[in-house]
């Protein structure tokens, strides 16, 4: 059993029954557990997420793709954030850190499909990415709609991994890929020292030589300030990882960690890496879990 | 949605089709996710697990005791395990604390029913007793299937919860309860004194006046000693604060935590707590895992 995420992107944050339309469609596919969506009317984006088993989770992705490209004209579209498609970039997340092969050959099984009965070219990024220079979504999305539009037919780093060289004319293109679950997590420090907070941040994100797979920030909250994170691969850096590099920075200025905070949803995995690292339980395993068992037998 | 398990205890270890047919039969309700079965011929006993929605397990739980009434009879059993019924025990366990509530309701239901149509009675025990003095297995037990028969229609203070006061004359009497998932628990320490280990075990079991919940012993391996537990109420000692308790006295007999093993299942639950108390992240809960999120919307 391969339980897998998907987390798409649509270029659509302002008429709210196009996005009921897209989620509607998406979740009735069987076996697909619709977990949320959130539209932002500045960005006229909306992104949605589902899970279940890597089919169900395809086909409902496919699906998605579909009537995004029928009900959502990029020529007509403005909003804040850079886009190049009516689906605009469509991951496909593992739950289990070992299934990551499965979620490429999800993304590109429905990469593929997508070119192939949609008529729209698929770029694929991150861990699905074909091309080394195309695991940054930035790269693949330079130009945004209006620019790839000249850029994919003229200029042959601009072709699509699938599809002919021309995006659709409404639904322009989209990047299809493989990326480990993300997870925002905070940390608030039993301070007010907003210079300590950002000095914390800049020391454990990767950007400035810290901790790989960390972005963080320093941020002041009502009472105290706080470490704002997102783990882009818990595999790599974990969130007990992240709390002992706080801490000892912390503690290094004679500041205690007050609380932490996680932010959304997390993967099960996530939690059993935890309880291996606290308790030194180093065979402990996801099977292990009630809830899994549960999941592999019923779902 | 209250997701519950239930691990039943059949006075039958050794003719394996007979453990088959009850197996099989609890497995054919809706619902039910087969987990585990053990048998132990020297007992002559099985342990069957199994969870679902509260429904579907109160079906499968009653299925299981009446196919055991038909096919298990007591006046020819022996074995090395006390017991005193075709299905000897019926316990309802939550996989979230909160939800002990409704795992109670279930074994009063089902033992109402077991009563009423098999003609088994039943004593409730543990979190589903109705006299306080009925908590204890061992004393709802006593006498086992040979006494019982006689002390239930002679002495008041052992009759039923449910039925009349008479065992069944082949299936005997069934005691159904609610009570905490059983976490079993290791950690081996990086030593070879079998005497330390027993020290530790000593000093921190409940029967001892050490951590409530908490029953353990000190074993040697081949190449180091273990202190072995079984806790009993993760809610109130959990994992990481036995792990902490026998750390601190391993350290003061210069010894270190080796590993630790968790045996078997746990509940998600389980780790959402030490994930809690490790990041002292207060907020976190079961909501935010995303398998729970999943099996909430498709089981």
């Amino acid at each position: 059993m391969t339980l897998i995420e998907c987390v798409p992107n649509f270029s659509e944050g302002r008429r709210v029954e196009i996005v009921d339309e897209v989620v509607a469609t998406i979740a009735a596919v069987d076996g697909v557990a619709m977990l949320d969506r959130q539209s932002d009317a500045v960005h006229n984006r909306s992104v949605i997420t589902f899970a279940g088993q890597d089919a169900a989770v395809a086909e409902g992705a496919f699906r998605g793709v579909q009537v995004a490209a029928r009900l959502i004209d990029l020529t007509k579209h403005e909003g804040a954030h850079p886009r190049m498609g009516a689906a605009d970039v469509v991951p496909f997340v593992p739950l289990k850190a070992e299934d990551m092969p499965a979620c490429i050959a999800v993304a590109h099984a429905v990469g593929a499909r997508v070119a192939r009965e949609l008529g729209v070219p698929v770029f694929f990024y991150e861990e699905a990415a074909r091309r080394e220079e195309r695991r940054n979504l930035a790269a693949v999305r330079e130009g945004q709609f209006e620019g790839l539009r000249e850029a994919i037919r003229t200029d042959a780093a601009r072709a699509p991994d699938e599809g002919d060289p021309a995006v659709h004319p409404t639904a322009g293109a989209t990047a299809v890929g493989a990326r480990a679950a993300l997870i925002a997590y905070n940390i608030d420090l039993a301070s007010r020292d907003l210079g300590l907070a950002r000095d914390i941040a800049r020391s454990i994100r990767e950007r400035d030589g810290g901790l790989p797979k960390v972005k963080a920030l320093g941020l002041a909250l009502d009472d105290c300030v706080q470490v704002s994170m997102n783990l882009t691969d818990y595999r790599v850096t974990s969130m007990q990882a992240v709390y002992a590099a706080v801490q000892v920075r912390a503690v290094q200025a004679g500041v205690e960690i007050r609380r932490s905070e996680v932010v959304g949803l997390v993967p099960q995995d996530a939690l059993v890496a935890l309880t291996r690292a606290a308790l030194k339980a180093t065979d402990f395993s996801v099977a292990q879990v009630l809830e899994a068992r549960i999941l592999e037998t019923l779902v």
